[in-house]
C-alpha cells in the first residue's frame, strides 16, 4: 500500500505501528522478568491480527470482555481465551458451547446463578468449562464483596461437575495496588485452608500495569490499554509518548477568532473525558482546548493558544479514551511515520451481545 | 418474522413502530398546520427505511451531517438530500460531485474558504451546487456571527457560478426561539435589501420542533430526535411516552443488595449523559438509578428502590441519547408489542468521512 498519511481523508483514526510494538514488548517484558503471565485485553483494539501479535510476543491467550468479541477473535485465530463476563440465558451458552468446542475457553462468575448455567450447559454439551471467581476487590464493579465470600462460591464450583475452578480474577480500582494485594492475598490464603488450588490469579488494567507483580499471590495481568495507551493513561505512566492511537482531522470552520471546529465530534471520539481537562490533545496546539463535542464536531477554544489553525489545516490528537474510540470505527489506519502500512478492520466493534 | 422479544438476547435496541409512526406524524401534521416544511436529520436513526418513511409521510427531503451518510442514504432510494457541514478537501469534493449527480443536493457553508472550494470543484464539473450560508444564532458551533457577516457571505456565493445561494441554515440555541427569530429576520431583511432573495430558511432540532413556526421567516425544519426521543427530550417536551428506543439488558450481577449490574454499559450506550440524573429510565425500576457505565456493564444502584431485579433478569431502559445509541450498533429491532417485526441496519453508521 503506497498511501500516505496526506491521502487519507477525516476524521480517520491512526494507529503508529512503532508505538504499538513498543508498548507490547514493554509490557511483555516487564512480565516475563516478573514471572507473570500476560493475557491482554483486547477490548482496546478489537482486532485480531493485533491480537496475535500480543500472543506472539509472548502473551499466553487474550481477554475479552463479549462473547460476540471471543468469538470473532476465534475466527481470527486466537486459541485462548479468557472471557470475563458473567454469562446467561439459553442464547449465549449455546454459543459459548459452540466456542468451548473450538477454543481454550475460561470464564468469569461471581454468583450461584451463573455457576449453575454454566454448569447445566457445559454437563449437557459433554464438556468442563475453566471458571475463575470474579472478586471485587475494590472497583465495586462486579464480583463477590470479600475473600470469605469467594471460598464460599469456589466451594459450590467444586461440587459441580460441568465447571472446574481455575482460580481468581479481580478488576482492581485503580492506584489500589496494595488493598487488591491484600485482599486476593486473604482469599488465596482461605481457598488453601479450603484445600482448594488457587491455580491462576489474574489482575487487570493498565494503569497499574508496572506494578502487577506487588500483588504477590497474582500469576497474570489483563492490560488493555497499554496496546495503544491514551491521554488518560497518559497521566498514570508512561507520558504521552507512549501514545499510539490519534485521530486525523480537519479545521472546516472558524466562526471567531477563539474558536475552532473540526470535523470530529463524539462520534468519533466517544463523550469519555475520563474527568481530564479537554477531550484530547491537539498535537499541533498543545494549547488549544478541544473543549467541547457536537456528534460530528469538535470545538477548539484556541483564545490560549498563540499559534491558531486556519480553514483547511489538518490536525492530529491524542483521544482521552481509546477503547471507545476502537469502539466506534470500522476500520483504523496503521502507520509509520508519513506511510499508511496497514488497514485494521476493527473485526470485534459493535459485538455488544 | 416470527420473533418476539423474548428471543432477542441482550443487549438488544429496540423501537417502537408505533411510537415511530406517530412521532413522525405529529411532527409532519405540526409542520403542514404552519406551512413549514420539514427536512427530518436523519443522525438520529441512520436508517435508509425509516428516512424513506419520512420522506412518504411529507417531507421534503433529509438531512444529512457526513457525506458517507448521504451517500448511505442516496443508495437507500433518498433524492433530496441537504448536508449540514462545511466540506472540504479533494477527495471529499469528488465524492460531493459523485453524489450531486445523483440525487438533489445542497450543502452549507460559513466561509469563504469552502464557497471557494465547492465553486472550484462544481464547476469543473459543469454542475451548480445549491448552498445555503451556516447562521451561529446562539449555538456556538459553525456560522456566521451576525446577519451582517450572513448578507457579506451571501454576496460571495452570489458571485460564483458553480454555486447558487439557495438560503440561509441555523442550528439554534435550545429554548431560544425569539433569538432565533430576530436573527434570521434581520438577515432576511439584510439579502432583501441587497437584492437577494433568500428562499430556503432552514432552522432545526427536535426541543423546539412545535415552536419552529415561531421563527416567522423560517420555511422549513430539520429535526432529528423527534423520531425516537429520549430521556433528554422528554425533559423538553411531550414525556416519556413518546420514546421510541429503549435498550434490553439483563441483570448478570448483584454483587451488593443495593447494587445491579447490567449486561450493557457505554459501549452499547454511549456515555452521552446531557446532564441528567443517570444514564437512563429503566422502566420496570423507575427508582433505581443508571449510576455509571463501564465500557459493557451498567452500574444500577437500586437503594432508594423497594423492589430489586434479580439475576437473569431482562430490564428495559430509555436512553438519555438515542443518536448516539444508534451510532454504536449494526442492527436495531423494530417492534410492535412484544412482537420483532423488522431488524433494521444501521446502513449509515460509522459513516464518519
Amino acid at each position: 500500500m503506497p498511501w500516505k498519511i496526506d491521502d487519507l481523508d477525516t476524521p480517520s483514526v491512526l494507529i503508529d505501528l512503532d508505538r504499538v510494538e513498543a508498548n507490547l514488548r514493554r509490557a511483555q517484558d516487564y512480565a516475563d522478568a516478573h514471572g507473570l503471565r500476560l493475557r491482554p485485553h483486547i477490548k482496546t483494539h478489537k482486532i485480531p491480527d493485533l491480537a496475535r501479535r500480543q500472543v506472539e510476543l509472548g502473551a499466553i491467550g487474550i481477554t475479552c470482555q463479549k462473547l460476540g468479541e471471543a468469538e470473532a477473535m476465534a475466527d481470527g485465530g486466537i486459541r485462548d481465551i479468557l472471557l470475563t463476563f458473567n454469562l446467561l440465558g439459553r442464547a449465549k451458552l449455546q454459543r459459548l458451547v459452540a466456542l468451548a468446542r473450538r477454543v481454550r475457553l475460561s470464564v468469569t462468575l461471581d454468583n450461584a446463578v451463573v455457576a449453575s448455567e454454566l454448569d447445566a450447559a457445559m454437563r449437557e454439551a459433554g464438556l468442563v468449562l475453566p471458571v475463575l471467581i470474579e472478586c471485587d476487590t475494590g472497583g465495586e464493579r462486579c464480583g463477590v464483596q470479600t475473600p470469605e465470600e469467594a471460598v464460599e462460591l469456589a466451594r459450590l464450583v467444586a461440587a459441580l461437575k460441568g465447571v472446574r475452578l481455575e482460580g481468581l480474577m479481580t478488576y482492581p480500582a485503580r492506584g489500589q495496588t496494595e488493598v487488591t494485594a491484600a485482599w486476593l492475598g486473604e482469599a488465596v490464603a482461605g481457598l488453601k485452608a479450603a484445600g482448594i488450588e488457587p491455580g491462576v490469579v489474574s489482575t487487570g488494567g493498565t494503569p497499574d500495569l508496572y506494578r502487577a507483580h506487588e500483588v504477590t499471590v497474582a500469576t497474570e495481568h489483563r492490560p488493555g490499554t497499554y496496546i495503544y495507551h491514551d491521554r488518560d493513561q497518559a497521566r498514570a505512566s508512561l507520558g504521552l509518548e507512549a501514545c499510539a492511537m490519534s485521530i486525523l482531522a480537519t479545521v472546516v470552520s472558524r466562526p471567531t477568532d477563539g474558536r475552532a471546529i473540526l470535523d470530529a465530534g463524539s462520534k468519533t471520539f466517544s463523550s469519555d473525558s475520563l474527568g481530564l481537562d479537554g477531550f484530547g490533545l491537539i498535537t499541533e496546539y498543545p494549547q488549544a482546548v478541544l473543549a467541547k463535542f457536537s456528534e460530528e464536531h469538535g470545538h477548539v477554544d484556541c483564545s490560549a493558544s498563540n499559534a491558531r489553525p486556519r480553514i483547511g489545516e489538518r490536525v492530529t490528537i491524542i483521544p482521552n479514551h481509546a477503547c471507545a474510540v476502537s469502539n466506534l470505527h470500522d476500520v483504523v489506519y496503521g502507520v509509520r511515520g508519513n506511510r499508511v502500512e496497514r488497514v485494521f478492520k476493527v473485526e470485534a466493534r459493535g459485538r455488544v451481545q
